[in-house]
């Protein structure tokens, strides 16, 4: 079953007590079971000595979802040098110090509501910055990669086969998933990498990005922003999902699912260098849950 | 197939064209489809003179989204008097007018990300206010209406069984579902049952949620809000929405699928009158979409 986690550089870890809460219940039977279900806790992200937003998370790896979300709302530039990350897990606060002063009292009074749940995004500011990026071009997603990875993905163990009701986002480099990341929001799931490849100075250029969540604008943008030229995900695409893809180079492959999945922007990059029919794929990730 | 419309006082409307796009695309066999997706749009919702948020949405009943908003975020109080809701289509802008003059300067101030995604929600005062809602402790839900209500629910006509992508919450009454709202964000389509509860001065102590998305937190404190005591989802929970179901006697039912479901709180409503071994139920709504 668990054939992949010898790539990972990090993987759920469904077993830290901290992340998970078994609680008792009855089912359908009216027999008393007990089921694990997914804690969420606050998290208040200060940048310097401005509180910026508070999290609702799983409460792991709170540094990378910091300096990640900071990153992805363009709050923290890729130039920034970051002087100190301070978590104090009894307030559940996290401040990421950086050399240059930072305000963003103007940019927190609007507020955007995604649909992917980004709060306090700038979001039209965050559309701008998109044309500073160029997504590589000589970037190759294989079929056979496609197959792959979401079989190795939904067959390690995890939170999500563990308790459900949580959003994965996985950071791959060919059929090899490496950073792999939960979280209740599938926002802070992919903040954590974003963070993560930026403390670890991860090239995006040859990975691809994964995520169980749907394909939103802000999907889109994130990937885009983190440098990211391919995303895929086994659940579906919004139309502006596709037309900032469209606009922006993405290749974007969604309701990837068995052997099934559609290509709605950026299909140049495929490679079909395996037959579906003969594909050895999973069976889809929400019929094995808690099998 | 279509057994519940009579019942609908609202259903979705899968057909209507401003709600979904047709793009072109290339599929795992390399063939080219064409391919529904649901739009998201930004709607700004003003309370008064006060620009609040702006919300991603597919733009149905803009109307239904901003009551119920403001009525969930506290900011609408249920005895204000609405004096007009404007809205301007060109400019993506609804208008909320109340008699009272109101003022939430400070409250936006401080954001709260929640895993359900609820922007500018002051998440604590939310909190505060579910010790005012007392729950009817002498409403039931019988097993025989979950297996009803979601066989009833997953064959309707909708959005997501056209183009996916989209959550779905339906204000039901013992086995029948009467009013189907869909959205990107599940937070958007309970704020349109809210605001139409509101609007059409609906009852809520006899009253079933069911909702696609995951039982957070936050789907735990708007139904409280709403007065609603008995909460169903096919997805799964979260330990502090199960904690807060728990401290308010909201009966919360979980993992709905096919002839499963788990309770984690509020059992004491429910009553077993369907055999699991006999019951009808529906294929697993993952399974029947685009089928």
């Amino acid at each position: 079953m668990h054939e992949a986690s010898s790539d990972y550089l990090v993987e759920p870890d469904p077993h830290d007590p901290l992340l998970t809460r078994r609680v008792e219940g009855v089912d359908h039977e009216q027999q008393q079971v007990t089921t694990s279900v997914v804690v969420e806790r606050p998290l208040t992200i200060f940048l310097n000595s401005q509180e910026i937003v508070t999290a609702m998370t799983i409460g792991d790896y709170p540094d990378m979802l910091a300096i990640g979300f900071l990153l992805n709302q363009n709050m923290l530039l890729p130039t920034d040098r970051i002087t100190g990350v301070d978590h104090d897990d009894d307030l559940d606060v996290v401040v990421v110090r950086t050399e240059r002063s930072t305000d963003y009292e103007q940019r927190l009074r609007r507020q955007v509501r995604t649909s992917g749940c980004a709060q306090g995004t700038v979001f039209g500011d965050l559309i701008d910055t998109l044309d500073e990026v160029t997504l590589p071009g000589d970037a190759v997603l294989r079929t056979s990669w496609i197959y792959s990875l979401t079989r190795r993905i939904n067959t390690t163990p995890s939170l999500y086969l563990e308790a459900g009701a949580i959003h994965g986002c996985v950071l791959c480099r060919e059929d090899r998933p490496l950073v792999y990341m939960e979280d209740v929001g599938r926002h802070n799931a992919i903040d954590k990498i974003a963070g993560y490849m930026f403390v670890n100075g991860i090239d995006a250029a040859d990975k691809i990005f994964y995520t169980t969540g749907r394909l939103t604008s802000e999907m889109v943008i994130k990937t885009v922003r983190m440098g990211i030229p391919i995303l895929v995900s086994r659940s579906g695409f919004t139309a502006w999902g596709v037309e900032l893809a469209r606009q922006t180079g993405l290749t974007l492959v969604g309701r990837a699912r068995g052997k099934r999945f559609i290509a709605l922007s950026g299909e140049h990059r495929i490679v079909y260098d395996a037959d579906p029919a003969r594909a050895e794929v999973d069976v889809p990730r929400r019929n094995t849950r808690r099998a």
